[in-house]
């Protein structure tokens, strides 16, 4: 009984300083996301002006890089090795680096997401935080509300960013005890970058699904798709990483002539179409716009490629983007139902990229409304189970079910 | 990418099989199910005739047990133990015995569940299917597709019944390779169960929750009762089959003094209003009936004792009925939607007692529909970090989140 007082004594503390983290890594987030607007605004106005230049924006970000904290450049990899206490120290200029260099990447026109910065810059605020409380073996445990407040702050999904954090460390287990810190940390992030007028993207999706034996057998081939697309993203992440430096092992070199590179193929294929985060292809989607057989092909292969050569930003927005456009084509193909069809997969190449399951799920309930659920979930759990065990996240590990065989049953 | 492709083979011959176990299952199901409604119906007609004789009964179940397989009294923590590879055979007369001694159960008026028979029940064949198939390793994959097809043909909530089975073994962790042929054999045992007159039982609950900080407050506080409730009853079970063991150390003696206790305080406190299921309760609940303040706290009590004392069926309906009623009571107090804090209660006090989470989040889809998913994701969350680490499974593991630390990272 005094051990359960002091275990529900302990998550009282957590909790309360997870509200304190939820509201600086909220203000953090909306003053990174609100710049990021502004700027992805001011790109698209003058396209002309600054996609040229992604090659030497890349020289400046790998510059401040390797001058200022080259430790830093571990990014996600550095968040995972610290969850698993291989790593103690988080560098101070982590998260300004990161917020500086992923402002760069979008300002010049990379294919990039912005879930990095915000994962990353909760990380390293919580674990700095988690620190100085001194309670034991923490680390792990203000990781996850640093990274659930990060994401939450940012698409104010607070539910999906809460399972996000607890999946995506070890794919196929849950951090469970840190459910109510996380709930916590999430809501006040996202509350508070709400109120600093960072605002939630959301489309109700009204389209109906009759369940017969043939819509069954086409969702679940869609879902397989879904799957690849997903698994695949990871997969040529990791190949093309290789790939560029094998061909150019200076990395100044490398990301200098990738660039430009870039930068002409980005402005001559559909004038900028494939820049940035990608939310222009979401909007399409959903508001009947034009949507291109090829487009999710190509916002995937510039994303990789961007992502490969050292840009900075992350990967989830242009998931969603490929995710959805992939959808549209697969519900035209199929006469599934489209803007469903989108939805599921900008959830379900999102999870398959990331080998999470949840978390896509929820993120389909929270930005289309909870009438789907049930789709989300079919979707999801078919694309996650064929993403071929692949991730965007090198480091993340592998729960193996058979270990606890072994333990003894008390 | 040989290998990849052999484990794609290997689900999908998995995934056939467990198609064909849930045709079998899902048929049990409508079985015992059907049987089980026309028993309760016959109870409730002939209440005085039948009650008296829960006593001798009892005996009866524990005979019919001692004499043909004293090795299937074990039950759920049979299940487990198979699961976790500590048993390899699950007796041939588990099955008959443990479908025969619900209903004797029911038939008498005692209070306890149906989900026991259906969940062993599933495990016990599928097992021995997947025994059949000769392929490596797989006794807990054919023991999760089993329970999930024993709960969803039951219940028909193939969701939920796939993340129950998934996540029950061992708190804290998922077994995601088996969400596919999980998958299959829930749609297909819910399919053939229903197409074979098993009903579903369904609400929907239209209330509306205005996001307040006032309702989030008081959201909270009845998301920890509804933890409590559910822990308490984990921890009321296993004291009371200790009471009990210690009071009449004579297993016959036992189950006969307590069944007649039971029966008579059953019969006089309100006439029959807490044997059987407690679907009486549930229907009360959502069809705005009277819903007396102590009513969860008798259907507590007796639940209680009817299983400590040895009767068979499980625990699953009569904690949705403590669930609602609670709900009921607390939405009253608080000035909550009363429906919707039933409907809650209904979910969160079943994850709680079972140390589940997911599980009771998509009954709560599945049973009140999509419309409310965030409250319950809210609210089991809550109470399922507020259960005291309690479970009505005693052979249920833990997944130590620390374990894998000291593991390599390759």
């Amino acid at each position: 009984m005094k051990k359960s007082f002091l275990y529900y004594k302990t998550i009282l503390i957590h909790t309360l300083a997870a509200i304190l983290i939820g509201l600086i890594i909220g203000a953090v987030d909306a003053l990174f996301g609100r710049v990021l607007l502004t700027i992805t605004d001011f790109r698209q106005e003058h396209l002309y002006l600054l996609l040229p230049f992604l090659g030497p924006a890349g020289l400046l970000i790998l510059f401040l890089y390797r001058k200022l904290s080259p430790k830093s450049l571990g990014g996600m990899g550095l968040i995972f090795d610290t969850g698993f206490q291989e790593n103690k120290h988080i560098p101070k200029l982590l998260v300004p680096l990161i917020m500086l260099t992923t402002w760069i990447t979008h300002l010049f026109g990379g294919s990039a997401g912005r879930e990095g910065v915000a994962v990353q810059m909760g990380a390293a605020i919580s674990h700095t935080i988690g620190r100085k409380l001194h309670v034991q073996n923490n680390a792990r445990l203000y990781l996850l509300i640093g990274m659930a407040a990060g994401f939450a702050g940012l698409f104010q999904t607070p539910l999906a960013a809460v399972f996000f954090a607890l999946e995506v460390l070890v794919a196929g287990s849950l951090f469970y005890e840190a459910v109510i810190p996380c709930l916590a940390a999430s809501f006040t992030a996202g509350f508070t970058s709400h109120l600093l007028g960072l605002e939630k993207f959301s489309v109700i999706v009204s389209d109906k699904l009759v369940f017969t034996p043939d819509t069954i057998v086409k969702l679940i081939i869609t879902a397989v798709i879904f799957g690849i697309i997903g698994g695949s993203f990871a997969w040529c992440l990791q190949a093309a990483k290789k790939r560029l430096a094998s061909w150019f092992p200076n990395v100044y070199f490398r990301i200098l002539i990738t660039g430009i590179c870039l930068s002409l193929l980005l402005l001559f294929i559909h004038q900028g179409r494939y820049t940035g985060l990608g939310t222009n292809l979401i909007s399409a989607a959903f508001e009947n716009q034009t949507i291109y057989p090829y487009d999710f092909l190509l916002k995937f292969g510039f994303t990789v490629i961007t992502l490969a050569a050292g840009y900075q930003g992350g990967e989830v927005p242009p998931l969603f983007a490929i995710g959805c456009t992939a959808g549209i084509l697969l519900g035209n193909l199929f006469g599934l139902p489209v803007a469903l069809t989108a939805a599921l997969g900008y959830a379900a190449v999102f999870g398959s990229a990331t080998n999470t399951l949840l978390a896509p799920v929820i993120i389909g309930i929270e930005v289309f409304g909870p009438q789907n659920a049930v789709y989300f979930l079919i979707v999801c759990s078919i694309a996650y189970a064929c993403n071929g065990n692949m991730t965007i996240y090198g480091r993340q590990r592998q729960y193996q079910g058979q270990e606890w065989q072994s333990r003894s049953s008390k």
